[in-house]
């Protein structure tokens, strides 16, 4: 299976090699877009999607994402940095450039239950959701198999409360080996340390089984059975400090009814956290998000 | 406008002549709905609509709503009581006999916003909402104008914490009055206190402008905005001493964005909340709500 | 009801006195963007909204709406657009600058079923959909009462196949009296003659009732009760010479099931048709709609 | 991985060991579900789920469904089925009885596009699709890897238009082999003869990459896309000898825009192609369908 997933990234590679984004954040002033299209048309990029926002007139904060085309990528990338500092000065500007040829590599973190997991996987055997997953990480044995039937390297590693540090020791140590820029919990239900969650600031998506704020912590579909909600939802964000207050990327819901019981509603659940969870990855991974006071913007 | 009005009222009065519904509560036992449809076909009875639900065997509680029409209605309607009663007896039932011919005599509660009063009022003139409407209260000016071109009676009483309770001795009079079977706060902003709801159970029906149980209490908009959610909702709700812990009849939601701000929600939220509030009132008008363990059972 | 509305537009016209859309549609070339944000630039605008959409490169089209505050407006309008031209020149462009302060003059059009002309109605009095209705026009008198409600001129003109030509002139003729910038057909169910949609080229919205291109033409509701579809739409769009096949502007659908028969699913869809006009027209009001090759470009 | 699907399907029917469905068709008359669940609370049945739906007068048929447990099952079924008969003959039922402990047996049909098979063997290895797939067969050698990591047969019988009779031939000898109940055509994209669909009636599903009736027959998204849709959908049906003609099962929709090209739209489609396809496989499974007049009544 292996190389048909090979063979879909290197077509989406030939596809963008020439393809990068460019994403600002900066106090709104007159003259930002002109500057950098300007700047844009003097090194022959084109254009290809352009999107940008600007707070309300009190928070005054301009954020810009463009995705463009220039015949000197990748080859020009360092001179394109150079040239572009003296805007980025000149605006004030906190602002990053990444070649879309540049394919992220993920790691994934699984507990018990598995859809979350298949989900990713079968988005990306279909060449759905372009990335390079490096490895799968998990208290429990139970997807080994599954994993490792996509020829992908597989680590059980047993965790509980009592032994977060040394848990988390073998994890920063696998994401370094393999040099991680994404890490998804596709339901990996262990909470991790402020310490582990400042290592990698904004770059761990979680899927939560509730419609955020509503049913925080543990057993959401239990309260929500509990309490007689109509509607059961999941909710994606980035993992911060504050348990299941991160950024929030993408939320949906499911019409359900008196009669649905508590395993129905996990049941009905699973299909809505696969969907969520599939386009926050893939947003992120196409550069589409932006984080400004604990909210996102996804420039879609 | 109003002789229209009474005009679809007759249609549907003249078309449901002899039907009317029976709605049952009782612990689960075999033989139940043996014994109901025997009772029913004994009586010319011929079924229209037919829902049952029992909760899991733990809870073991059986409902039904059934609709029928019959030959001997609206006459022999007290006939019918007395030859249900041994069978209510024989399986402990709670229940109820409706005739759908009987329209159901309806106040509606407002404040300052009228959205959800125009609905309310827009497809009850369009004799998408049978009821009576038999006046319009509220603490503001605002609707008199609106509620009189419908020729209604609007009654302004003006509110606030402190004179809760007088203001609440001119209400129940006017519900008195009027002989009201269903309240209705269409935004009506206002607590209501225990003795008042005490006095009405199951007969007012709010609507809460967030899908409950997120952003309880004032504002949901600009929580919702400052949490950053990706969904924003309505939930229509049976009205009870615990506030915006009633149980839930509908809810719906509607997706925004980073760029919507609070007074952007505030205006996609005023089409959720008419429609939720619409459909909740429907529902209760044909006795589709049954309450148990403060959740509801909606036989649609 | 009047001097409220009024109100409310004077709200919205005071907020937006200088605001203008910069509409934009040219080959698709480098260069483009840079040229006019650095226009916009030196006229001190501040660009509050800009979106981009350019097709695949064989075709090759490029298109852009730009919505941008001026201190320099209304009244420098004229200037604007002189200086302008050289660059429209440059790369072709067709183009357009629309003020938000002038408010687009409406004609509603419909016949005896009003959920539409109530919908649009209610959304302009609550402020919701900004536009100066200057009359509606009806072959049926069933409006007459609701339309005079709101102090607005109402026009019977019967009409039916064998009078089209006399009919329109009659409408041509209050169109032209009333400076109509946009004429909604709120269920009017009338075909119009092609000289009469040719005066009027993206002028004219329709909403049809079901989700185009299925069940084209006549009893849309009752042919899906036929098929047995398992959702009904709506569909809103410009109306063009060929009948239900212009651009499509909006559309979208309800589930349905077997227990609803045709004057269901006609309750049904009101809600839907309602919803999908009513965002159609503010899209055009506001300027957000392109049309290229009998398709829609929607800049939300 | 068979192991554990084994487990899942022996834990179901452990569960389900004394649970039938009663799937009846009659002329609407006073006193059948009087007749029926007196025969059911006889036989010592609980009645978990039922369900009733009469057409309109005119049309005057009846449908029901009830799924029971009774201690005497699986051993009484033809005792059950002998009681039952004089009932089915006093009102001219067509009827069934099915227990929920057989499980079905399914063989998948395939062609390139793989994305429906991977979320029907997703399902069924997380038990939420509970039936027992015997073959995956298909024109193309694609899928043989995916197939064959699930322990399953799989068989490449090329087809095209000329050899059809020899394609069908081996088919329906693989059907006979493996005493097939359902075939799911999961993009199979082949037409079947007249024939073969004759041998299967109502147990062959197909799903259409567009919500029918629009879009009938091939290049549904190519059409949508040049239409300029605001929806594309997905359509599950049984497969009769009209094309795309047959009794909708399920249906569902996914909103695109002008930005979305023709890929854009097939990558869409896929997710709703799949949920919708999943949903009407596991309906069927359970006995939740019956069809009348070309359409689905679907007993959820």
């Amino acid at each position: 299976m292996k190389s048909y997933i090979q063979e879909q990234i290197q077509t989406y590679q030939e596809k963008n090699k020439q393809t990068a984004r460019l994403l600002i954040k900066c106090p709104d002033k007159r003259g930002i877009v002109s500057a950098v299209t300007q700047f844009l048309h003097k090194n022959e990029a084109n254009i290809i999607e352009s999107n940008q926002y600007t707070t309300d007139p009190q928070d005054g904060r301009f954020f810009m994402r463009i995705e463009f085309e220039s015949p000197h990528l990748p080859e020009a990338e360092a001179t394109f940095r150079e040239g572009f500092q003296p805007i980025a000065e000149q605006f004030d500007m906190s602002w990053d450039l990444t070649g879309a040829y540049d394919i992220k590599k993920t790691a994934i973190f699984v507990s018990k239950e598995l859809h979350c997991l298949r989900e990713l996987l079968l988005e990306w055997q279909s060449g759905d959701v372009i990335t390079d997953i490096k490895l799968v990480v998990s208290n429990h044995e139970d997807c080994r198999e599954l994993v490792e039937s996509f020829n992908l390297p597989f680590y059980h590693i047993p965790a509980n409360k009592n032994i977060r540090k040394q848990v988390e020791e073998q994890q920063l140590s696998l994401l370094e080996e393999y040099d991680i820029d994404l890490i998804v919990l596709a339901r990996y239900m262990q909470i991790l340390t402020p310490e582990f969650v400042a290592e990698q600031p904004f770059k761990i998506i979680n899927i939560h089984h509730s419609f955020l704020p509503a049913f925080i912590g543990a057993n959401p579909h239990k309260r929500a059975y509990e309490r007689g909600v109509k509607l059961i939802g999941a909710t994606s964000h980035y993992v911060t400090n504050d348990l299941d207050e991160g950024p929030i990327i993408e939320q949906d819901i499911m019409r359900v009814d008196h009669r649905d019981n508590v395993d129905d509603l996990k049941k009905m659940g699973r299909s809505i956290e696969r969907s969520v969870l599939a386009r926050a990855v893939k947003w992120h991974l196409e550069d589409r998000l932006i984080v400004h006071k604990n909210k996102t913007i996804v420039f879609k």
